[in-house]
């Protein structure tokens, strides 16, 4: 791909601070900013609440700080554009929200989110807070089952979130926050395929270079390596080995109940995103899957990298009976 | 523009079909298809209402059977990518729905559009069913406001759609219906700007051309021309004449209330959108116009044209009192 990135913006250094400031003025209030620190957090948290605190790079939007509201995260620390945030907005971000109940991290599973966050948890436990971690591992594309722990966090976020938020909301004390949303983690399951590259505002040029004719099969959500290129083909041809890999991943059986998303990437049509989960419908359909729930549009992005990516995320009766609470943020109302 | 489009299908010819498809099994029943006939409708309408039927041509999902449930359409007639529903269509799919107390037409303003939709009406009204029409016509590119019915109808069809429907749910005979909606598509203005060019999957082709540094003000959604061609220049600044050109085209006066939205054409980021509506709010703020609601992301789309518009729906009381009211469908549920 040789043409340049072309966005409507200004200064591109000012991107994460304009964007949150649209943001912030889209919320109505319902987002308050962290003084001096690039974090938000809910105007309307309990007083006496565990805390669920999420955040990343920016770039993906409406991740991270979109999903900040009623039932999802309390809070969001962000980077800059695909970098992660630095452990005095993580540990900053959380002072503003703790309730002395303890916190809940959440994020994808990167090697600077892990850095950044687990030096916050460890200057913050010094403060006399409590904090437990999941890092979300749905990509599997990135490793194999049995590293799990080394997949990266991608669209999955939002449902290890809306669990996490709904525990909260439900009154789980910290160690069963922790431990249910540990479990939707583990429930969860995305593939990715790209067809365009994405950039970062501030470098003005792609991340990667993918010819006219080809597509990425499981391609991360910065540009990372996926599982194989190969020339373009029929859509239900992918998103056939797409549903093929997640089922075989998360080993489901007939008459599991699973939520499915089909997440644009980006610059993806709404035709395309469409005519994508109509095979994954009928794929889980055939395989004797019960569809609990369904999204299609833009829950985490790459910029505008074209393509798409698809989550399973499987139900338990614990798990449902939190899914189905109602949530409130910028990206998601349920 | 050079570059041929790229995108994940499988026979162009199925594309409005199997994107329909994929529609219906996300609905989970909700929305039932015509059946024989390219159309849509609601499962759930009361027996004594009158009826809003919505469509056009494929191509801008959700737009337009995404409205099609509570307090928004009860049934869409579609047509092919970027083509009128024909009568036959518009009529079975009007037929599926009569409930005895008349018929509301929304739709954008199309040469084609009118033409089968007045076909529709005709033949309806000699079987005896009421038909009346708002022909949406929101882009205030098209024509100037002397010449309002000769404008189109872009993003502002939500808004218009979203007042029809509550108004069902209101109780308001036919006639009532549609002076609400009439009021509705009057008070709605629409501006956008096009950074990249939209293709038709049977075609292969793009439907225009702008140079790598070009943006164009005012383009329709299916590539009509805008207002003005220009290089590329700050976010800011194009925002900022959109906002400036809407206001004055509606009259706002300080301490009116609006609705905004602003919809992603398909391949902008969520980023530029965000900045976009930073721009557009402080604008509104400092003209002392009060912001009653805020929607941001994929609402009317152009397949993959880079680029968004800019929606304000100006409210009265009457307005804001249906705008208040609860919607549930794919694209937009309140």
């Amino acid at each position: 791909m040789s043409r340049k990135p072309k966005k409507l913006l200004n200064n591109p250094n000012d991107v994460p601070a304009e964007q949150l400031e649209g943001l912030l003025y889209a919320s109505g209030g319902k987002l308050i900013k962290v003084d001096g620190y690039s974090g938000v957090y809910r105007h309307d948290i309990a007083n006496d609440q565990v805390v669920v605190v999420t955040g990343g790079g920016s770039g993906h939007e409406p991740m991270f700080a979109g999903y900040v509201g009623q039932g999802l995260a309390d809070a969001a620390a962000l980077g800059e554009i695909f970098a992660s945030p630095s452990p005095d907005i993580i540990i900053e971000t959380t002072k503003a929200m703790h309730k002395g109940k303890g916190v809940l991290f959440v994020y994808g599973n990167y090697a600077g989110d892990n850095m950044n966050f687990d030096i916050a948890a460890e200057l913050l436990e010094e403060e006399g807070i409590q904090v437990k971690t999941v890092r979300v591992t749905d990509d599997i594309s990135a490793a194999p089952l049995s590293k799990m722990s080394d997949r990266r966090g991608v669209a999955g976020d939002m449902y290890v979130l809306k669990i996490a938020g709904a525990a909260v909301a439900s009154g789980y004390d910290l160690e069963r926050v922790h431990e249910v949303t540990a479990k939707a983690n583990f429930n969860t399951r995305t593939m990715g395929v790209a067809l365009g590259a994405c950039s970062i505002p501030q470098t003005g040029k792609f991340n990667f270079e993918l010819a006219e004719d080809e597509l990425e099969l499981g391609m991360g959500i910065h540009g990372e390596p996926g599982v194989r290129r190969q020339k373009l083909t029929s859509a239900d041809e992918i998103n056939g080995e797409i549903v093929e890999r997640l089922c075989e991943d998360i080993e489901l059986q007939s008459g599991d109940r699973v939520c499915v998303t089909v997440n644009n990437l980006g610059a993806s049509t709404y035709t395309e995103l469409l005519i994508a989960y109509r095979k994954v419908h009928q794929e889980l359909q055939g395989r004797g899957i019960q569809i609990h729930d369904v999204l299609i549009g833009n829950y985490c992005t790459s910029q505008e990298m074209a393509g798409y990516s698809i989550t399973i995320f499987r139900l338990d009766d614990e798990l449902q009976g939190l899914y189905d609470m109602p949530c409130d943020s910028f990206a998601w109302r349920k």
